[in-house]
């Protein structure tokens, strides 16, 4: 059996402040390093022994994974960080308040932003510092794979080329896999595995710092898919981060 | 010009137990990861910038290394973790406190297996659950490299391989890189890069958690090194490692 484990990182301080986040590198909310340690806890518990880590170059996925390996006593594994599992980027949308973006902009074209499978939000300048172009983190990367807006749609084709160039081709070697991300760049990952439309992706919600268990059969077909946890917590941590999704 | 950053870890659980560590899996304490941030906020502060990270399988490596990152605001560098930079092996004193071993064996033998360049503690047998064979964190190495006992000279030659046939070849392609380690295993790298005898590199002291810096030419020729810090407090806490080193 092969297992893939996701886990969208913990709160963040701009959940908490309602600010279009995206590729903006906040950090965790004290609560957010707990959610990620108990995470750790549980996958401990339950008798997860992942052989390979992959998380983004933000560091509430970093940190979130660093918790987790903590708490399963795990802090020797090798982690591979790739900006292509960063958030889906906001533009120049980024760091503006969700409540004063709708009234800039008009609560209509700020929801087809959020929700739409293929609208961008306004793209950030070239000389924009937030343009990832300017940050040493991404100097690396050839710029013009280097976004400066994404709907859903372009987040899930810049992550596709690492899950499965990367990612899917190490579980030959892997029997357990785990992948510490964000809410749109593991939607890429789901929409995949479950054979999702495009409709359906967007209302799936993916709790944070809860792991989301992917089995496989041995050459690779998906057995079952489950969130590990108790469930009645788990339904409202989704119904919370759906109902952050509608609020100005 | 090209720069490596030594740092050994900060202080653990055990040094304060004063029980031998060696590859036990001991976490820091609070006091060593404070003592990591600082040393990250003080990298940050002079503007080091690597470009590359190394640490070993112990997690008062990788957490030390964690913590800088985080105080540098450079959670996303890449890190790598090899068996290969672990502490020194103490083989079957491991665990065991060092006034009760210098009473069992006698001070002259301890003293012996402490601070002498080739002189081996009682081996750990193939059963012992601390024998690194029987770890599953050490499963992807071939069991023959693996110490059930070592004296600092094992150690230095267990080390090499990997600086000489990883990390300097990474000095190529990267300007500054940071290995985070253990105080018998960068005393092989130092003694490597200042050219030290067996007798200079046993009373040399790494002190916990201050970043010791080696600047080269771009031909890798060694051009200057030194502790960041406040001299003071640094020759405090190297009298602090060598005092440690002297109670029973």
């Amino acid at each position: 059996m092969k297992t893939l484990i996701l886990v969208r990182h913990g709160e963040s301080a701009w959940n908490k402040l309602n600010l279009f986040t995206g590729w903006t590198d906040v950090d965790l909310t004290e609560n957010g390093v707990k959610e990620a340690f108990e995470a750790g806890k549980l996958l401990k518990k339950e008798g997860f022994k992942p052989q390979m880590c992959y998380t983004s170059y933000l560091k509430r996925a970093v940190k979130t994974l660093n918790q987790i390996l903590d708490a399963m006593d795990m802090d020797w594994l090798p982690v591979e960080k790739n900006w292509r599992l960063n958030e889906k980027s906001y533009g120049a949308i980024q760091g503006l308040n969700k409540a004063d973006t709708a009234a800039k902009y008009g609560d209509d074209q700020v929801l087809l932003w959020r929700r739409s499978y293929d609208v961008q939000p306004p793209a950030l300048e070239d000389n924009d510092p937030r343009n990832p172009r300017n940050e040493e983190r991404y100097a690396g990367v050839d710029p013009k794979l280097l976004p400066a807006t994404e709907a859903l749609c372009d987040t899930i084709d810049r992550i596709m080329p690492y899950y499965k160039g990367t990612i899917l081709p190490a579980m030959e070697k892997n029997d357990q896999i785990i992948i510490v991300a964000h809410g749109n760049s593991l939607r890429g990952i789901v929409k995949e595995l479950r054979g999702m439309s495009n409709e359906e992706i967007l209302k799936f919600n993916l709790p944070t710092a809860v792991p989301y268990i992917f089995e496989f059969s041995d050459d690779m077909k998906l057995q079952k898919e489950y969130f590990l946890g108790d469930p009645e917590e788990i339904r409202k941590k989704i119904e919370g981060v759906a109902n952050q999704a509608k609020k100005k």
